[in-house]
């Protein structure tokens, strides 16, 4: 058995968090974009479909077009025992992932706070603004959340093996010290149980292969973009 | 057995796709923040929980405490059969309702580009801009994909009968009907599925006494806000 996952072939993005449980889990897929390009995404995205996705990521797996990261990880955490079996560390996984999800997207909104269609270059004073409250804000509020919820746990989120979830911590923190290494680094100073599972999580013996493969790709202009003019301590 | 919702107690905002399926689905709960107003709920945040919550809503069940919309709606469909049980339809209302939820994300930008933290006033210029880019591109997108969807299923979005996530396509209607009148009539008009789910979740017997009882709360200054300089068909 082996999934297919489509994804824009030239960034990490929403697709990193797939393909970093896809990786951990050992589980066998085959990353069609980047195989055979930006093209046949498109064209793959065109085809008529029970449920189509509204946009990529998505995986193919037994017949079933399943879009949504957070959707995509909750089948595979539930398949392939990437998260805990039980309610309440489901629940907890889910409820995690979401709120990732949440910063995600607001990091994203930092360097298009107007329009996705629009370049950067189109909206450069109304990113400035969101900047300085994504750095005075939102960094911190999430940050201290996510490690106070680290306080309750273990090492890691949920139970005492690593699940999707801290996974996609790791990359979240990952994409903001590529984005806002200054403000980054500022606050993530003061949260130790998150600094510890970041290390974790980048020596884990399942992803050692997959980090150091040119699978992995670095971060440039996508969801997690470094302009230096957004960025300060 | 009864749930306790905690969700800001004067709008609809985010806490309503969660009630609508508990009375939809005739379970028994309580609304605390609007026995016991902001204050209460103030309070409950800052109590310290092995999981805690980002942000209202969140839902008190058996001793766990279960926050982010879409998490909160997967505990109740698999819980009280608000959605269907296997594993096909389970992925797809929640990818669905993930869907949703960032529509909603959207629409609540639009008013608050830069950031929730200041005022509308404070943001207005950005605000018509986003708005601009939101009627033009992300209303047609977002509502066509939804019609599409429900071009390859039934009367409602998964199975025969409603799930959650119909109950949440209607109240987004709902809430983009307010908040951008006009525009949503010119894209909606030409989304007969759309307009047929919107009717039957308005018409269900299970939600009447709902819709027409003081629980139901109006729109107002929440996500969905009607600025009429926001708006044009």
């Amino acid at each position: 058995m082996s999934y297919d996952l489509w994804y824009w072939p030239t960034i990490p993005g929403r697709g990193e968090f797939v393909r970093l449980a896809l990786e951990a889990g050992a589980i066998s897929y085959r990353d069609l974009a980047r195989e055979e390009g930006a093209g046949a995404l498109a064209a793959d995205l065109a085809v008529p479909r029970d449920m189509p996705p509204f946009a990529p990521p998505y995986l193919i797996a037994d017949g079933l077009t399943i879009a949504q990261t957070a959707n995509i990880l909750l089948f595979l955490g539930e398949r392939h025992d990437l998260a805990p079996g039980n309610l309440a560390g489901r629940l907890r996984v889910n409820q995690l992932q979401l709120t990732i999800a949440d910063m995600v997207g607001e990091a994203h909104d930092v360097h298009h706070p107007i329009a996705g269609g629009l370049f950067y270059e189109d909206q450069k004073p109304e990113a400035a603004r969101r900047a300085e409250d994504f750095r005075a804000n939102r960094i911190p509020k999430f940050l201290q959340y996510f490690e106070r919820v680290l306080l309750h746990s273990g090492d890691w989120i949920a139970g005492d093996r690593w699940s999707y979830a801290d996974l996609s911590l790791f990359q979240l923190i990952e994409g903001l010290r590529f984005a806002f290494p200054k403000r980054t680094a500022s606050v993530i100073r003061d949260c130790p149980k998150l600094l510890g599972l970041h290390e974790a999580v980048a020596t884990l013996p399942e992803l050692q292969d997959y980090l150091a493969s040119d699978r992995r790709l670095p971060f440039s202009d996508g969801i997690f973009r470094h302009y230096p003019e957004l960025d300060a301590a």
